[in-house]
């Protein structure tokens, strides 16, 4: 705790935020709101300048030839920045985190225990190209009562520092203090921000799985997130074909590239001749590129040949894998084999099947009869979600402002000591829930 | 996930623990305790056989010179042994925690979402010299649903073996495949263990502190439990001098190997005039050696002196450093650099300033007007206690069955797909919270 460390300008941001957020951690929910919808003006006002520092990334980025999947994301036009700014003014109406009291205990007359939510400290988000999400994260920081450091792609730099200047400016009015949201500009300082365990008590990469896998395996600091979404659908033999074929192509095509699209269909060999004909048509109308195992293929000659490696590839593109399994015990298997714990679901009008399914796989989300697509904070109606993770332990799944949040126990006694409940003449604790 | 795995006896026991534990997962509560019955019983049908064991156990460990707190740990009489298994039947009656209905929400017409607690599937525990702990453990992970991987020291091997031997004899004639518990026997296996991260979900190391930062520091699956436990108690200028004394003497003596004993005290300059010289007598009579800051020799010339290593120091003995500090910020200033965020206390009559202090002090525990000995899952009424956390993301502080559990997402549609919120004619969601 007191090795001497080096001077360096990452490490005083770091304890400009702490200090800042220690005391927006004690304002009251009208303050922060005051400070979100302050914000919310300031970007409006903002509104030009953080529209042409766009358009200077954009022009920049196109020069050096930025491909176009991201270009599309890095482009901020008048339309998204307005709901952005709208998404500011939402996270103002949602419920407020901070202060919740979740165990309130007479643990002796006299002597009383309370757990009460309260902020993490401070938030380190890196994220990419797209420029809004600063605006959104900085809203749920503030509304959690935590500090955040800003890491956003190179490529949106300037669109980055406008909005940021902005929000630094809306926040001067207010009681939080404009230390308690910072932008980090350079690449070299992310691998710095990992290590800054004791200034950062959280860490949400949002980026590419290689990269959220990188950031896991290069901090010590707990990280909320998810590198892999490799999620199956599994068509039982109860299965009803027209509610199979429609969440098939919804839960692979409504938006291919989210974690939370399909990647492996698995199919019960006694639906299989019937199912799989129809699927095929419906998917390929969708332009999605099927590989099946052996036996699909005697099925769907067509269609090119599934290996090993495509059972484990999130492809994030509109390609589905299928295998067809000759028991709901063999689809589970392979779900337990190759499933990221995020969300697998099951299509059947066997309720038996369907509650074995969910009970038996272990994952985020265990659906029924529905779109793996669905899982989703605003759709788990959260309001806002700050990731959604895979991990086995809390939180888990798409997680909303919960997540910014821990708690901690307040005692209050009147000379309470240990020794008074040990020995002969021990008393009793009380051990009584109040209201 | 397909990568060649060196065959290794431990990566087989895991996958046979996790396959009987996830038939555990879905036993009834009913089930369960039968189970834990069924296990005290057995215990009690093995005393003979287990309280031999450790006899040789401790004849070894005394021929080999072991330290005498150790060897107290390892002895396990009679007496340790009954209250043992009385643990274990009060594991039975605590509160099942798997299966709450955390949430449950209409999303729309039809799609219901329920967040529901389930198991988390294997832990790993590594324990010292106490056999028993053992028992206690084994008992918490059958009633969360969980398998356990046992590893206990090597001193105490042949009092782990009759315990555990005993544990599957009684879970033989049971619901629970005795494959769910296992035990270690060698040191080679703790790092082995340590990279199951596909297999054990969560480990729980209780030891010493450099033991349990080695654990954290060599696997990524999640830990529970803390490397230091470095407390301070405050007594505020508005302290009651009386409540001060003994809580200070509680706070260090009543227990002074234990995680929640203080190491620092910190003293108002306004009231350390009075106050030290009393508590320093108090102290004294229960054998406390002090050591303190230049202002504080000054009103106790006869102690020794403390430097800096002294306020990082966590020293588990009859030992307390003193610092003289002139405000509450100040004394919350040397707890933010040296605390290990676990419990923290103020001795006041001055209810702001104990309000400042919780609020502004992070560490699990704040307290106020009572002893820190009380951070502990019994006195706070959890009924066990599978550790005490000092990371900022909860599970923090006492951990009771809730740290053994986490949860999952089940949805339940009848056809829905997510095409049909978005786009021109979208369906909006109902978000309906359910009973």
């Amino acid at each position: 705790m007191t090795t001497v460390q080096v001077a360096s300008p990452l490490i005083e941001i770091a304890q400009q935020t702490r200090l800042a957020a220690s005391k927006l951690a004690l304002l009251s929910t009208e303050e922060k709101n005051q400070a979100i919808e302050a914000i919310a003006l300031a970007l409006e006002s903002a509104k030009d300048d953080i529209l042409q520092a766009n358009v200077a990334d954009c022009q920049t980025a196109m020069d050096e030839g930025i491909a176009k999947p991201l270009y599309k994301r890095l482009q901020l036009d008048e339309h998204k920045l307005r709901d952005a700014i709208a998404g500011v003014r939402d996270v103002g109406k949602l419920d407020d985190p901070v202060g919740k009291v979740q165990i309130h205990r007479e643990i002796d007359t006299g002597l009383i225990l309370k757990r009460i939510t309260c902020p993490l400290g401070v938030l380190g988000i890196i994220f990419e190209a797209r420029p809004e999400a600063a605006i959104q994260i900085v809203s749920l920081a503030i509304k959690s009562g935590n500090g955040v450091i800003l890491k956003g792609g190179k490529e949106a730099l300037r669109s980055c520092e406008a909005i940021v200047k902005a929000i630094k400016k809306g926040l001067s009015h207010t009681a939080v203090n404009p230390d308690a949201v910072q932008l980090l500009t350079t690449r070299e300082e992310i691998l710095e921000l990992l290590q800054l365990d004791k200034y950062v008590d959280l860490i949400i990469p949002r980026g590419s799985n290689s990269f959220v896998r990188f950031v896991q395996e290069n901090t010590r600091i707990p990280v909320l997130g998810h590198a892999d979404g490799i999620c199956h659908l599994y068509v039982d033999q109860a299965a009803d074909i027209d509610k199979a074929i429609n969440i098939t192509v919804d839960s692979k095509t409504q938006y291919p590239a989210a974690c939370n699209a399909i990647e492996t269909l698995l199919v019960h060999s006694s639906i299989a001749s019937e199912f799989l004909p129809k699927v095929a048509a419906a998917l390929a109308a969708h332009n999605v590129e099927l590989r099946g195992d052996k036996r699909t293929l005697q099925i769907l000659p067509n269609i090119g040949s599934a290996t090993e490696t495509d059972w484990e590839t999130e492809y994030s593109d509109l390609i589905l894998s299928i295998k067809i399994v000759d028991s709901l015990e063999d689809a589970i298997s392979h779900i337990d084999n190759y499933g990221s714990r995020h969300t697998e679901a099951i299509i059947t009008e066997d309720l038996a099947a369907a509650e074995t399914f969910q009970a038996l796989v272990n994952a985020a989300g265990v659906y029924h009869n529905c779109s793996t697509r669905f899982a989703d904070g605003f759709r788990y109606g959260f309001g806002a979600e700050v990731g959604i993770s895979t991990q086995q332990m809390p939180p888990r799944g798409p997680v909303g402002l919960e997540g910014l949040v821990t708690y901690k126990y307040q005692m209050c006694g009147d000379g309470h000591i240990v020794s008074s409940y040990t020995g002969a003449n021990a008393k009793s604790f009380t051990h009584r829930d109040l209201e």
